[in-house]
């Protein structure tokens, strides 16, 4: 099976692998993005995009892809759909498995697999994902203003996120499947003190209903009662998986979620393995600033193959 | 003279203020941004920007300033002209004093001031910018494709540039005021290797000259000599200064060229004061990881307010 080296190859081609992407092709760099699906990555599943910097009447996840891609283009990236099975970090010059059996090297590389949202795995979760099936409130709460929305989860996002829910909706139904919140006690007071807040405790959801929207949740309670709840709208905030399953994470030093932690310039614990955007170790998920982290990363490989003798 | 409390003040509207402005009134916070010029800050002197994800025809520095605005207007941006002078961060109430006289007061407190780049403050400097003037040789190398540029400085930015630009110019001069170069070893013997870039040492550019773009550069050697340089393009990269006059740089713990250091979240020194874009103490500083560190700023805001008792 062949084997094909570059100076850098991108492991991802979402928004931090395609600015990546962009700066690497634009610096002529000798490099390859390697993506496995669609380019994209996550911001695809994304409807409607609002808070991307530079589209003041926001823009479709489908539509921002398309034009990331178009512009690394224009500066003649070089990109390769394989899926990348394994790596091992363990030399100087970094070897990647694709599932193809062909394998690729390189000397610097830069990792931007990106995460996904963990699902309550339900019937009507997939078909309604983008029409009332939300996995991030600080992207999507303004579109539900004055509407009624459920919260699922019971850790501190969900918790805080369900009171920025209520800014915009007119009631959030916080529904938690223990009989208890794990968010820290000032998030859960404030929570209990917003009028705006109801709970259903011990609960889990077992079926989002709706034609061309949510309209509707089936409920099953731990004591066996099945109920529904009318809702136009549900978060679903239970936490989010990095996709690190070809990762060597003990030489990436993962921290306990599977993310890999990074200094504030991409940099990995393996020198030339920089980290950009969700599968970083760190607070804040968003396209901007998973975009930010893919131009600092190439940056950071390039001051790194500068410095190899 | 009046005090005007709000949760959130962001200081500066360049890319980082501008995206944290979003992002706050997005979410509905108490804010207020304060912008002394034009909103947009150093993007408003950048003639074409190729390099911001989403645009892949590029997009001028005025119309993406122009987008960005509009955009947080949208969500009901707080946004007050006025320029801060000084700043007490003792307290947890941050208090801040306008040139007006007037004063404003905040819990937390993003700072997005910005930089400049270093100029040579010669004749036709300012007037040829982005017309044939750069500061960034990562954002306008693409533009100088076979043509011969001059690189003005000697540490390691511009001796790496002068490198970088030769992949798309056909010919670079690195003039030097000073007899070697300040640059890591390495990084001078590359630039020595390459046969596309020659050295003028002991040399000052002392104006640069054209009708609608550089023509050439009047030089003068410390010997006295003058003489010109016939070139379509400069890169003075003579190093960046930190918009930082009204900051207590000693409470920020600011870096030797007083710059703000930050972690990974940019969070600064001193409780509730977030710093993002080039007034960060960082390596990279580029459009697009701005508008990424403002949005991640507010959410450390945001986590910051909710711990507040």
């Amino acid at each position: 099976m062949a084997t094909t080296h570059h100076t850098l190859i991108i492991v991802g081609g979402g928004p931090a692998g395609l600015t990546a992407g962009l700066y690497a092709a634009r610096a002529r760099m000798d490099h390859l993005l390697v993506e496995k699906g669609a380019e994209g990555g996550q911001v695809l599943l994304t409807d409607w995009i609002d808070n991307y910097p530079g589209f003041p009447e926001g823009i479709s996840g489908f539509e921002l892809a398309e034009k990331m891609t178009a512009q690394a283009k224009r500066f003649e990236l070089n990109s390769l759909f394989g899926n990348v099975v394994s790596m091992d970090l363990s030399s100087p010059i970094k070897r990647l498995e694709l599932e193809s059996g062909d394998s690729l090297s390189c000397d610097a590389l830069i990792i931007t697999t990106g995460a996904r949202p963990r699902g309550l795995g339900v019937p009507g979760e997939k078909e309604l994902t983008g029409k009332g099936v939300s996995y991030c409130a600080t992207c999507d709460a303004p579109f539900y203003r004055n509407l009624h929305v459920a919260v699922i989860g019971g850790g501190n996002t969900a918790v805080q996120e369900a009171a920025h829910l209520t800014k915009f909706a007119d009631k959030v139904t916080l529904i938690h499947r223990r009989d208890e919140l794990r968010a820290t006690k000032i998030v859960q007071e404030k929570a209990f003190a917003n009028t705006k807040i109801d709970f259903i405790w011990d609960t889990n959801v077992t079926a989002i209903e709706g034609k061309d929207g949510v309209e509707q949740l089936r409920l099953l309670n731990t004591n066996g009662e099945e109920s529904t709840l009318q809702v136009e709208g549900i978060f679903i905030l239970i936490g989010v998986m990095p996709n690190n399953e070809m990762l060597p994470l003990t030489d990436l030093a993962a921290d306990q979620g599977g993310f890999i932690p990074t200094d504030c310039e991409t940099r990995t614990a393996v020198p030339g393995v920089m980290a950009a955007g969700d599968i970083r170790s760190k607070e804040v998920r968003q396209v901007i600033n998973a975009a930010g982290e893919g131009a600092t990363a190439v940056l950071a490989a390039e001051n790194y193959l500068t410095n190899l003798s």
